[in-house]
Formats: C-alpha cells, structure tokens, sequence
C-alpha cells in the first residue's frame, strides 16, 4: 500500500465507525517516550519516522505535525503524499487544536485511540472541538487496518527477570508499602502505574522489550490491600512469580488492567496524573474518586538508595576500564593508518564493553560524529551519512551501556589530528561549563533551573549556548533519560542527595565543529552548617578528559585543580584493573595539567 | 496606659462590637511594606516596635506572631505584659490561623478592619474560622481607642508634586493608556491601583509622606472612560492639578474610594490581586465582575524607560562625587586620630549629598557598622548600641539618597585598620560574588532564581551563605526596594533590559565581621545572534571599591578584568567633576590590580 492509500483506508473506516476524522499520534498506554513498535502506527500509515508526531485525516485532508528537530525529514518523506506537513511551532502554522477547530463543524466526530493518547491532550482537543459543536470519540481506527496489512510488529514479550535486592535494595514489597504511605500522604488510596519505568521500578521487573532500555511493557496496579501486575502470561520464570507473590504481588494478563479497575469497590481515591495517564484508563479512573497529582514513584525513583549508588559506582568503573581500551583501540587504528568510519566506533565499543562482567546491552545507539557532523546534536551515522574519520578535528563519541548494576552515559571529545586555535577555545570552554557544573557546591534548595546556569555560565560568557539541557538523569538498569530531576532551564525539581544526573555542556556550530564532554554525576550531602545543608556532585564516569586541546591559561585556579583531582582519581580508581600497558597510557592521559 | 490596659480596651471594645476577639496586624489600606504611622496601631497597642507582625486579643488571651528578624526584641518588648510572645515559624508555636481556630468556638466573631488586612490573608483565616463555625467580620475596633488617647499621629498629608515628562518620560495620560492596553490584553476594564508606589507611577505623583520613600498616601481608579485619583484635598498645586486634569484624571477625597467603586455600572471587570488588595475594598470589588490577577503597574515599572535610565545614570554619578568626598573626609579624619562612632556616618554622608544637585532626601537610613556590628545585617546604631569606630577590621556603611533624577542604594566595606587573614579572604570571596553577578551574560529567559546562582557560587564553593537576596529592585525617585524582579532564591520575574536591580553578596559572621559590596546594576541587551537575544549588565553605581583588602591570586583573570575596567570607567566617569586633589584621590583608588 503506498501511504495516500493507508489515509485513504483511515479516511474510509474511520467513515464506517460513524466518525468524520481521525487522529494518531506516537504515543502509547504507557505515555512513553520510546514506543514499542507494537503501538507506533503513525510512521506505518505516514511514512514519516520521526519522534514526537500526530497525524489527522479528515474527510478531505489529513496534515501531520513534527517538531524543530525533524522539519527536515517530515518534509522529505512527506513529499508525494497528500499530507500536508506542519512544522509545529513555526510562525503562522495552525497547532493541533487549532486545526481540529477549524475542519471538523457541529456534530462532526473526531476518531482517535484513546489508549494512545494521553488524557491532558485528549482533553484539550475535546475542548477545541467542542467550541464548534464537535465532538471526540476513543475508537481505534488505525489497529486493524495495520493488522490486516501483516506488516504490524507483534506486542513485544521478551522473557522477564526480578533484579534482586542486592542489586536494588529493596524488595517489591517494601516498594510498595513506600507508594502506599505517599498515597496515604497525599489523602488517596490506590494507584494505576502505567510509565513502564515505574512498573519495573516497583516490581524489580527487567525485561528486553524497548531497545536499549531493559524493561517490560505491562502495567500494575496498587490499593489498599491488593497489588497487581499486568503482564502477558509466560514471561516470569516460576521462582520470579513465587517471588512476586511472597511480596503480595498477584499477576493478571496484560490486557485486564481497565477490567480490574471497574471491579473494585467504591472505596478506592485514585491519585491521578492527567499528562501521564492515557484517556481511555483516565476515563475508567474517573468511575471512582479521583485526586489530581504526580505518581509518586516518578520522584522515588529519582532518588537512587545507597545499594543501588554502590551498584552504579561499579558499573561506571567497568564502563572506565572498556572506555580506556577502547580509546587506546582508536589511537591505535588511527596511528596504523587505518580508514575509520563512523560507524566503525560503535563496534569498537561493543568488543571492550562485552569484556566486562553484567554487560548486556547499550544504552542508547552510540553516536560517533566526526568534524561538522558533530554539531547536529542527534547525529547517527548510518548508509549514506556515514563519514570516514579525518586526521584533523575532534571525533565526539556519546555512548552507554547497560549493565547487571546500572546505567552509564558518557561523551568524550578526542582530537584525531590538528585543531584550529577556534577548535581549541571551544573545546576549553566547554570544559569550563563542565567544570563548573560538577564543582558546584549548593544549597538543599536548588532546582534544576537554578543549577543549570552553573554550567552555562562559561559558554555564556563569549554568547554561546547549547539548545539542550545541560543534564538529565539517569535511571537504574532502566532508561538511560528518566527524570523527573534534570539541569535545565524551568526544571523546577528541587535537587537531593542521592540523584545521579550527566553533565554534558556542548558547543554546536553548524557545519564546523560539535565538542560535548559528558560525565554522570551523583548529588552527594557535604554537610549541614549555620547556613544549611550543602550539597554537591561526586563524578561516577571514571574515564580520562582528554587535556591536550586545552588552553590551560583559560582555566582559573580552582578549574584547574578540579580537572587534575578527576584525573587523580580515575588513575587510582581505574589502575587496579589495568594491565602495565594500560596503566601507563592512563597514567599518561591523567597527568596533572600546569600552567 | 499601660499595654496591659490597652489590650482589656480592645477586649471590651470588641465586646461592645458584638465580637469574640480582635486582630491587629502591621498592613494598611495600600498594603504597603512600610506603613504610615497613622496606620501602624499593632506597636501603640502592644509595645512590640518591629515589622510584619500580627496580634491577637481574645476574650481571656492576648498573642503575638513575630518572624526571625525580631525573636529577641518581642521577648524584651513584650516581657510584663499579658501578651504571649510568638515565635512565627519555631517548631511547635501554632500559627495565626492555628491559633484562631483553637481559641473561637462555633458562632463566635473575630473582628478585624478589613482596610489594614489584605484579602488574602483574611480568607485564610476566615476559613480557619469557619471549621469550628466561627466567623470573621470587618470592624476597625483599635482605631476609637487609638484617636481617644490623643497619641495616634495623624495621616501624612505633605504637599504632592508631579514629576515631569524630563524625569519620567511619559505623561500619566500615556501611563493610563498602557495600563488600560494590559487590563484590555487580560480580559478586563477596571483596576483598583493601591500601592502607593503603583500609584506614584501612573500619576507621576510624588509627596513626602513616608519617611524615606517620597511618594503621597492615595489610591487610583482606572476604568474605561474614566481615571480618578484618590487624594486628600488640597495636596496638589492649581498647576499640577491642572496638569491631571488635562491628563484625564479626576481628582476626589482620599476616602471615597469605595464609594466610587460601587457606584460603578454593571459593565466593568475588575483585575484583582487577592494578595494586594485590602479585605474591604476587595469586598466592595467582587459586586462587579472580577478577574484574578496581578496590577500590571507592578511589572511595568520594574522596567525603566530611556528617559529615566538616563536621568538614573545621572544620579549615581552625582551620588558617586559625593560618596568619593564622603570617603576622603573619613579617611581624613581617621588619619587625624578622630574619635569617629558610627551615628556620625550619616551625617557626615548627607553633608556631601547634600552639596549634589536635586538631593532632597537619603533613600533609607544610612547603616554604618563597624566590625562585628556588620555582622548583623540591619544594623542600625543609636543611643546604647553606637559603637565606636576602632582601628581595625571593617566599616560596613550602606546607604543611598533620593535625587530629582533617580534614586540610589550602596554599600562599601572600607578597610579601618589591620585586617586578619580571615577578613581580606571574605572580602575577596564577596568581592567575587559581586563580580561574578555584575559580569554575568544570559539568554533572555532567566529569572530572578537562575541568576542569583551566579553570586553565590564564589561564596557556595566555601559553604558560606548569606541569608538574604542578592539583590533588589530599586524605585524611581520612589521605594529603594520596589520589585517585581529580585535576585534570590524561587523569585520567578524573567529579567528584561531597562531593569535595575542592586547586586549586594556578603559574609556575615556572628560576633565577627559582617561585609557587603553594593552596586546598582542595570539590565542591558547584548545583542541578539543564532542562540537568541543576550542580556547582561552594566555598573550604575560609579564608587570605587576598596582593593587594598583584596587576596589578587584568589580572583581570576576575566574578575580581574573586569574590576579594573569597572574602576578604568568609574575614573573616567567622574573625574570631570572633581577637583585636583579629588582626582589625584580617585585615580590611586582606581589604580589598575595585577597579579
């Protein structure tokens, strides 16, 4: 089928349905960011691949909006179709509910899945169409059509695991008595936990189905007296189920979760999150008493215990020793001559991560970006984008792994061959912003907002910004993005000890240059004092920052000393673990800089 | 009377009233920070002379809520009488409303005047109230009391005067235009303009009502068709009256304002701040059709226009030809072996003001403190606590002054003899807050609560605070602190060019020293590029800063810099109004720091 032929095929059912549009948008019951295939209809019936995108067809028409990132793209795969590409965000181009309001006249009915969509955005359509007489119904349109194409991906069902308490510290029993006290805190009782990281937060749960990000799709819900999980049947070996039901977990199919909910009895006061609960479980929730507020596990989560913090220093230290080995690989390859692509690099990381123990997947698909392809902040080289690494410039190189106790995510800039006097400065700026984020010392008030220009300062100075975040947290065996604290601009999440954070500042020039210099970060307690209680970073990537590009002179005193006892610690930290060989390059690499 | 009495005179008065209890608290009709005397009748009934506090009187009690600032002073204020002496915000002391509720039971009434209560807080405790079945009721029951005892002074009523289009750069006509534009962009027609200062703006009304702040006791109307000032008769001049009236301003007696208010038609939608707004007229407002939301005065006049940047640029260069005489009439008599105490600073500051051009008053009561003195940071010597001012350590003196031009706020911390090592480093930690504030560059999206990290940081990286803002908003030829924006902790006011604001760190050490460096800042646009628009600052206050304290290996370089091009412009600035002994003073002082 080409793709005016999927709108077309909408465009007709959502016609036999009784409706006279249809929306989708990538999203998922789960509201989350990276979907199971399962769920993405919109690249199917579109053709566009990007992220963050809603689709309608009307009777007549059908448009599909994309964000900033992805103008580009949309209009390239867009071109030939019938649909009209929004860029979202730009001068004189209609929202979403702009253009509902304006297509769809009285007693018309919009068609979208309510499971896909997250109630909050169902909401503001329904208000949208409803200024004209319209209406919106939950009625999933795009499902079978998909499904009779053959081409829908299954629902995944990787097999499960229960990380153990050594590794997480602490059972799913004593997780959830944790939610159910906030509950009870917050004046509800019971508690639909939909974001796939807060399930596997919960229950301890692990699983292969999102690439990268080792969890399970399935629900679970909390009340008074019952917790259950919503799992399709077979995927818990049977010492895991017994496991779970010792914590007075019961698990029930995947599907049962809106049946469950209209079983139980009026007693139950839902705390509900409006944004992060899809519309059609929203609705089911709204049949009982309902309070409006976050999941509280999204801020529990947030917050790593102190087995979990010893788990996730042993993991950037394996991470160290593949991160030193793969770099003495690269100066190697590149000192023999060798022609390096691209995407030769993720390879090359693959091999030294796959020699240390718990390693089991990456975190995310390594971005290796030579030269000017650095400067697009979400580069990855792939088929015809895949450049050779030149001798001159800087390689940036963002990468992770997944490991048996933890998460990592590190950049490292390399020069690989002669740097312009421009190349240098930035570079050394950007150390600077890195710099000045890990050695903040603050007050227990700071939010994320307040944080961040810590960082920006340095860059700022000479009027350059990075259009990201400095940092975002990191979850635990989890995804490599999870929040809710992150180092941004109105991120209002007040920092606490215990949080692990990246700090990764960057310079983007367009076609010349990307340099980004990332290491993840835990807020650590240094004590309370007449003024309060201080807080700080501790560095938990243990990997060298590579010194030569930088103007030495352009760092202060205090710069200075902070870079030289990183590199102090990651020698001690790493060495033990080292062959002589490999000790000396680190000793190298980690000698204290002087003016 | 004793205060014993004059409590059992409320008591029996609220008796009389048909009341159960009274409250008094330290807020007027304007809801002011510093309020006219005639309106102050908390510290006449009570004996307790500090701010921001709240007394309550019921029919077998009396207590007293102060905050931190005052723990000391109530306990030795209130000690003999029958006033129970509450520490606001202690572990374990009830609140007001906590208070209220256990104390009146069901068809009870505390009567309060709603004039001097801001609506806000009476519906708090309204609600406190009404969980027991009591209630609250609008009675001034202190004010008969208080005039029957022939001690209430009587309202200010200082000849007004209008500042001219020269000084403000708008006529209250185009002022009343703009805020008829916000009202219209809110959604609503009328405003109650209470704030004094608010008041001040949009009438370009000054008078001398309120020690410090020259701004007139009166109230504003703005509605469709019409714009009413609310003043006492005869305040005004023929000329000045006339030039209001050609504005489109009516003038009526200060206390018809409610009157007017009702006898408004139908068609009006008031902007309402409940926080803002005296309980009273916030009554009589809500009979028409009311919109919650903030005076859009309050954000207008935080961002000063070209004609008053220029006339403020003025002032602090006159400020600074008198503080530089100032400083070399203390350094005089130091050198002469003067007996100095710290009362005579004031004086000895007013008299080189005084010879400055359109000096008519200082901006609030000069604080000069001497060593640990500084420590406190409302210091203000008379009588038993004036110290002498010994040969070492520092002399704190903050300060500023009221011009026909703009008004200003310093604060210098000049060395007095041998400094131990403890203090040149403070000074050198502060100094480096000060500039690290004053050279800060950032996008323009930063609030208040980002940007005051930027002055911390030099004293975080220590685990020094000071407990304080880094800086307020300055008033124009009016308040010395006039908001919205602030530098300090959640301050949420996205800074614009044309604010002004103070950047004044310290270090405070109980018993020890206390130092503060002040200048005057205001907000500049730097220019936009790919990144967006960049702000930044520029010194309005045009004052040597005392380098001989300074530690110069503790600064970095690009502090270094701009210590010296701030002193390279505070030379070039004034020395053309100096004598030569006045310059050759100056330029030693401005003299150029290397390492």
């Amino acid at each position: 089928m080409t793709t005016n032929e999927k709108i077309a095929a909408l465009r007709a059912a959502a016609k036999a349905a009784g409706g006279d549009a249809v929306l989708l948008m990538t999203s998922d019951p789960h509201c989350s960011e990276y979907l199971p295939d399962y769920y993405n209809a919109l690249p199917w019936f579109s053709g566009f691949t990007g992220e963050n995108s809603t689709l309608v067809v009307t009777g007549t028409g059908s448009a599909l909006w994309c964000d900033g990132r992805f103008y580009v793209q949309a209009d390239r795969q867009l071109a030939g179709t019938e649909i009209e590409c929004m860029h979202d965000g730009s001068a004189g181009v209609p929202t979403v509910a702009e253009y509902l309001a304006a297509h769809l006249n009285a007693g018309q009915t919009l068609l979208l899945d309510g499971a896909c969509v997250p109630a909050k955005t169902a909401r503001a359509y329904a208000e949208a169409l409803a200024k004209n007489g319209a209406a919106l119904k939950s009625c999933d349109v795009a499902g079978p059509i998909w499904d009779a194409s053959g081409e829908r991906p299954a629902l995944p069902a990787t097999p499960c695991w229960l990380l153990t308490p050594a590794q997480t510290g602490a059972t799913a029993a004593q997780r959830i008595e944790m939610v159910r006290a906030d509950l009870a805190k917050a004046g509800a009782t019971a508690l639909a936990v939909t974001g796939l990281d807060c399930v596997g937060w919960l229950m301890n749960l692990r699983a292969r189905d999102i690439p990268n990000t080792p969890l399970a799709v399935a629900f679970a819900l909390v009340t008074r007296s019952a917790c259950t999980l919503f799992l399709a049947p077979g995927r818990l070996s049977g010492a895991d189920a017994a496991a779970l039901a010792e914590s007075g977990v019961t698990v029930r199919p995947y599907g049962e979760l809106l049946d469950a909910v209209a079983a139980l009895d009026a007693g139950e006061v839902f705390l509900v999150d409006e944004a992060a609960t899809n519309y059609d479980l929203y609705t089911a929730l709204c049949a009982h008493k309902t309070l409006p507020g976050a999941d509280p596990i999204f801020a529990r989560k947030g917050v790593k215990n102190e087995v979990e913090l010893q788990n996730i220093r042993e993991c950037h230290i394996r991470d160290g020793v593949a991160l030193v080995r793969f770099e003495m690989d690269l100066e190697k390859a590149l000192a023999d001559g060798r022609t390096l692509h691209e995407t030769d690099i993720e390879g090359m990381l693959q091999t030294r991560r796959a020699e240390q123990p718990g390693y089991f997947d990456d975190s995310f698909p390594a971005i290796a970006a030579w030269g000017p392809n650095a400067a697009m902040m979400h580069y990855h080289a792939e088929g015809d984008t895949d450049s050779v690494i030149e001798r001159r410039g800087f390689l940036l190189v963002d990468n992770g792994g997944q490991y048996d106790c933890g998460t990592t995510d590190i950049t490292r800039t390399y020069p690989v061959g002669p740097l312009t006097d421009d190349e240098r400065r930035w570079y050394t700026w950007v150390l600077q912003s890195h710099i000045d984020m890990a050695r903040a010392v603050f007050l227990d008030y700071c939010t994320g907002f307040a944080l961040d220009t810590f960082a920006r300062g340095p860059v700022w100075a000479h009027k350059i910004n990075y259009r990201c975040g400095t940092g975002h947290g990191v979850g635990f065996i989890s995804g490599v993005h999870e929040g809710p604290q992150s180092l941004r601009p109105r991120n209002d999440i007040v920092f606490r000890p215990g949080m692990t954070i990246t700090d990764e500042p960057g310079i983007y020039e367009t076609d010349t240059v990307g340099i980004r210099i990332e290491n993840e970060l835990e807020c650590v307690d240094l004590g309370e004092n007449q003024y309060g209680r201080w807080l700080g970073f501790r560095p938990l990537t243990m990997v060298p920052i590579d010194t030569a590009p930088v103007l030495v002179d352009e760092l202060s005193r205090v710069q200075l000393d902070w870079l030289n006892a990183y590199h102090a610690e990651v020698y001690k930290t790493l060495a033990p673990r080292l062959n002589d060989e490999e000790k000396a390059w680190l000793a190298a690499k980690c000698a204290p800089l002087g003016r």
